[in-house]
């Protein structure tokens, strides 16, 4: 046995204790790992400085560097998070379904927690403490496996946050930290003790463990987002959106890539954006019929389909808002698209038919996160339709369960008429 | 490209419309099925009269027979079934979450139809009606694939469902049946277009099936339910709940297959409890120590684990509830599981601790079914714990998004701190 999987083995165990951790130690808990991490900071720094020199030492590129170094500033957010997460109301035990199936016989509806989670993240350490911090309030048991970057910092990290939340009350072996990339190899074979996998990262590599695992995954996949600038669109609202929308922060999953526009305010749109878009450093590709408002490289089928991540931006006109929502339903990755308009038909249908966790009108794309949408922490934007869609927060780590209630009740007497179900009459 | 990749193909275009037809105009679909069914129904009892012929010369069983059957009683129950549904509220656009962003910034949460839908399921025709049905109202194009042995019988009620959904404003296309075997490793292949597949059958069929797609799979596996008879149970209330849980019918995934009885009051209830087993001849296998109190066979390590799904319990002795919970959470399949006792206290704890999609008191495991819950149909009960759990209904059949409306709101202010989050401040 692996020592995941003995880890998992335990975990499982312990999983209905940790699922039913009152609130007020699940909070304490929370707290106390927020004050350890302060209180230790010098050590995470020190950890930290071991990690970047590596990463300069192995030439990684600047965007990997900046994610990995944890700052005052990062600390700053990350136990400002676990604040908010805090005073987050209870996400267990909340009654979503009640009613009496006959006399006497009543049932109810509960939210859960979901057991045993695995999370696979890249090298943010403030990933691992954010991740640690929705686990515990929810109830789970984590295995938390971080990027290899960042092993010195969340060696620390996690060995702070563990004897801060084991004194508070979490039991020992609540949360895991795998260090080693060949742990990833066993976790996925513990699915007789794991409930759910989430790994963040590439489509490619959320396809890998989905194909590697009998373990149900939440996937939290890439983002092909769209700005359709409708023909009733109101011009320097978006010009504003698109632009906050592609450049704001360009590496990230919620950055628009495609712009669609109405042919009918193409000419008057495109140039001031254009211009706009070049004061940002934008590439922009296009169709024939956008090459001829402006000027820019030709798009092909393959730039539909691509999530530049970068200062790149690739446009196309449509007829009507019908034409719209065909390219976006087809090319689109159903994570966050937008309709610029006046027109609150128009929006409806818009918002409506786009098949996306997120349809938007009239704002940023860049809206789409857990911290925005007052969810106080996220594990990841689910791209998915099952269980979680969406930014996941707390919601997306409970499961529910039904309690029934008789005196006695046997499915007999329903069967032969003595008795009927009040929903029945 | 298959039949099935192209009719997945055109219902994926389709899934839109399909999503967004009136609550007003599925119901009429629902209407015209239900008479349309009652008004043909002798061309369906002729279709089944040739399946019927076919599995008595191949010899299958009674019980397949028995479901296959397609009865004048079954006609009015799937029928009554349909009338449920359509009284029962739309699953469609029901707000979860409402929220203020920021001033102006407006979030709304609510529910949508998945897309398309793929669901395997077993040889009982009525199931097709029930399954196409729940799609329907739910928003949701189906391709429905049932069992061989009910070819004749799922043909005709297809078609004669079809025509009339069609007729009253479900576009052509909108459900799809799948008649051969093959179609099934072609439906496994449509992840371009199929949102979600719903296997009914074995625990083997479905891992088959989630071990070959890169669909999403909503399992439906089986059931080793168990009783726990407390301490602190009165016994008659005992005898009469666990007769009914292992009798009343001992086919279904919600039958009780394994009883853990508390030390203290085993030598009270087994007797009487063996007397009325004996009546409805039921075997009985049990640990030593039941051995040792009422004449069995000596149950085995693999008894905890089998389903018998027969006139078989697996009888245990108990020194505690939470032996009683670790046995279960330990070999249970995490469907529905009861305890029987007067004690609020250890039925809150064993109702928190047991890991089940069900945790009932004082009454039968047979209850767990989306019927008797008031859900009007089924299409299965679910032990996995992501997206629905329990018997799954309409509920199960919808994902949601996120709205958020905007009056050129950008992330660039937030994070510049010219404007703050409501949640925030």
């Amino acid at each position: 046995m692996s020592i995941i999987h003995e880890q998992a083995k335990v975990m499982k165990s312990l999983s209905p204790m940790i699922a039913n951790l009152s609130l007020e130690v699940r909070n304490q808990i929370l707290l106390a790992i927020h004050d350890a991490l302060i209180n230790n900071k010098e050590r995470i720094f020190e950890a930290n400085e071991l990690d970047l020199k590596k990463a300069r030492e192995d030439k990684l590129d600047d965007p990997v560097i900046k994610r990995l170094k944890f700052s005052e500033e990062k600390l700053k957010d990350v136990t400002g998070g676990l604040k908010g997460l805090i005073k987050l109301p209870d996400p267990l035990y909340v009654t979503s379904l009640e009613r009496e199936l006959s006399e006497g016989l009543k049932l109810v509806r509960k939210t859960c927690a979901i057991g045993v989670i695995g999370v696979i993240f890249e090298s943010r350490p403030d990933a691992l403490i954010q991740i640690a911090g929705l686990c515990i309030k929810s109830g789970n048991a984590a295995i938390l496996k971080g990027g290899s970057e960042a092993y010195n910092s969340n060696k620390v990290i996690f060995e702070i946050m563990n004897e801060a939340a084991v004194k508070a009350g979490l039991p020992e072996g609540g949360i895991f930290l795998a260090s080693t990339r060949s742990e990833i190899a066993d976790l996925l074979e513990c699915n007789e003790y794991v409930d759910l996998l989430i790994p963040r990262g590439s489509n490619a590599f959320v396809q890998y463990i989905m194909n590697n695992t009998q373990i149900p995954v939440m996937g939290h996949a890439d983002g092909i987002c769209h700005v359709y600038a409708d023909k009733d669109a109101d011009i320097d609202l978006a010009v504003k959106v698109i632009v906050d929308s592609k450049t704001q922060y360009v590496s990230v999953c919620n950055a628009t890539e495609t712009l669609l526009v109405h042919k009918d305010i193409s000419k008057e749109l495109l140039p001031i954006l254009n211009e706009e878009l070049l004061k940002k450093n934008v590439t922009v590709v296009g169709s024939r019929e956008v090459m001829d408002i402006i000027s820019c490289e030709e798009a092909s089928e393959e730039d539909w389909k691509t999530e530049y991540l970068d200062y790149k931006i690739s446009i196309k006109l449509v007829g009507s808002v019908d034409e719209a929502i065909e390219h976006i339903n087809k090319y689109g990755s159903h994570h966050t698209d937008c309709i610029v308009t006046k027109c609150d038909e128009t929006a409806d249908h818009f918002m409506r038919y786009v098949d996306s966790a997120g349809v938007y009108r009239n704002c940023s794309t860049r809206f789409a996160d857990g911290f925005r949408y007052g969810f106080g922490a996220e594990v990841g934007v689910s791209t998915g339709k099952l269980h979680a869609r969406g930014p996941v927060g707390l919601e997306g780590l409970v499961t529910y369960k039904y309690m029934l209630t008789g005196d006695g009740h046997i499915v007999a007497d329903f069967a032969e008429g003595k008795k009927t179900f009040i929903h029945d009459r």
